[in-house]
């Protein structure tokens, strides 16, 4: 290989708040040599997301936590470069869990055939993989909604969130996205059709909604948790459902902060609010991810990719997601 | 009648905090005479119950609040004294919402017909009740509790919470209790037969429920709110369910306090929370009333009343219930 050294990122330390660029380091070794019935896998594109922010905490979770040392959390899209298996060739196209690694010797059974027919391959980690699918089963089969509903979705210009709306209005529903910038609104209502718009840093997100869908909230689906949570609670419909999906507002937090104790909106309203993860509706992944891409298809669901260039800006990049800096997708392009 | 004055309790003055003598005040009126159709009703029993404390905030609730001057909200068990319909005759005894009176002339189709063959008629607003009925649906359509599940109930030997432990054991659950008081828990384990108690006032409780349930909660039916529910939701077990029926931590508060923003635990545990009233399920009150019925002839279900005697009793009592000083349902008997 003209690039023989392979690179990985670790957590070199357990971050407080922010994380920062010290929290992380490259980790070099050889490329390894696959085993019988193991591939060697070349990432092309490295999946960044909220949800890592999570592992890198020492609490309980839905998994372990990362300690110093181990390689960051992630799924890419990789290139298969070497294979001794036969269920794979060299040029096959897979996602694998492999996390912030450029180069990686797996089992064939540890990764999954990305079909490229499907779209261009970096969708595999986006609006047709693990967040198309978290705004897919989240809205349909949590948040449950009806057409001529109101739907509420936070972050509704990043990855899962651009997804939810976009369902939303294929299902009939009144939108509304909450976005930190009126770049991401005027991106979401005009590029991708949601009906309103809310920019929670510069507008105050209760009145807001209560002006625009006076009957209240009826499914909201929660990608950040915090006060914009609490103004959509003031707001609820009879019967509302809540998704929650992530609670980015407080992932950078090393104390769970403080916020008012509204659990009395549930019971006022007689709503619902379900924590979900997007792996308990796998066995339905591969019927929706078809549906996604039809839409995509039929031209009514759109998606934006934001491809940062180069394995080395990986924690940046992962730093100013956390910001919401990013806008679309955010993808590190590991190589081509 | 001997007794010719009628006399009412108002809400005199909106409280703040916790409410004093000073915001009622009795009413006084001639007993009123039935016209066609209508009943003349006497109060045997007067239910007090925590949910009345919500009626005289102002904010948006269910049920329209009280204004200063209203009579207090509630449902009493009555005897018919007089009747101008076909469908009652003096002697009968009804269920009616007239609120915290003496004598009301009521149509005859707003009342309900108390049948004494179930039990004593004070049940009719206790445990064959609304709080009777609120624990059987809550616990078994919102919470869903199966056999084996740990379940949690706050209030434990209040109207409800009694109610609920006693459901979860005749439905196979581990039953812990979470009550004020010594003897409370004493009774809740040693006289209804809930398999562990909780003492908020001198045991941690999260630290506790870990101990008795490492495998977590399953169901928490909450009655309570506040750290209560903030100890139980560090402690849930995946796919867990809280059905919130009350939340009487925080009725006496004029500000919404402030508390841990967990709904993270949620996510983490894929866990639902749902509000719910007893109102909604009001289709299935006769069967569900009738099963409760039946279990407490069997001997399964047993029920503690805390009877004071006296009308002009009633805001001391209704303090004290918020306090939790009660000890039982909570009744006021107005006549015999």
């Amino acid at each position: 290989m003209s690039d023989a050294i392979n690179r990985a990122w670790t957590m070199a330390s357990r971050p407080t708040g922010e994380p920062k660029q010290e929290n992380f380091a490259v980790e070099e070794s050889p490329i390894p040599s696959p085993k019988h019935g193991e591939l060697l896998i070349r990432t092309l594109f490295m999946s960044l997301d909220p949800y890592m922010r999570g592992r890198m905490r020492p609490g309980p979770s839905y998994a372990t936590p990362l300690q110093p040392g181990d390689i960051m959390t992630g799924e890419v899209v990789a290139r298969v470069e070497q294979s001794k298996s036969s269920n794979y060739t060299v040029g096959d196209i897979v996602r694998s869990s492999i996390g912030w690694r450029e180069w990686a010797a797996v089992s064939d059974h540890s990764v999954k055939r990305v079909d490229p027919s499907l779209g261009p391959v970096s969708t595999a980690v986006g609006v047709l993989g693990m967040p198309g699918l978290t705004a897919y089963h989240g809205l349909l089969d949590i948040g449950q909604p009806k057409a001529g509903d109101t739907l509420v979705v936070s972050a509704a210009s990043g990855a899962v969130g651009a997804v939810v709306g976009q369902i939303g209005k294929i299902n009939g529903c009144n939108v509304i996205g909450v976005a930190g910038s009126d770049k991401k609104c005027n991106y979401v209502k005009n590029d991708l059709g949601f009906d309103y718009t809310i920019n929670y840093k510069t507008q105050e997100v209760s009145s807001e909604l209560k002006r625009l869908s006076p009957n209240g909230v009826d499914v909201y689906f929660d990608n950040v948790g915090g006060p914009v949570l609490d103004a959509v609670l003031d707001n609820l419909a009879f019967k509302a459902r809540i998704a929650i999906c992530g609670q980015i507002s407080q992932y950078n937090s090393d104390d769970i902060p403080l916020g008012p104790r509204n659990m009395w909106a549930l019971l006022r309203t007689q709503s619902r609010a379900e924590g979900f993860l997007v792996y308990a509706f796998e066995q339905q992944h591969e019927i929706s991810r078809a549906r996604l891409a039809g839409w995509i298809k039929e031209g009514l669901l759109k998606y934006k990719e934001d491809i940062v260039d180069g394995f080395e800006k990986a924690p940046e990049a992962f730093i100013g997601l956390l910001r919401g800096d990013n806008f679309g997708k955010l993808l590190i392009k590991v190589s081509d």
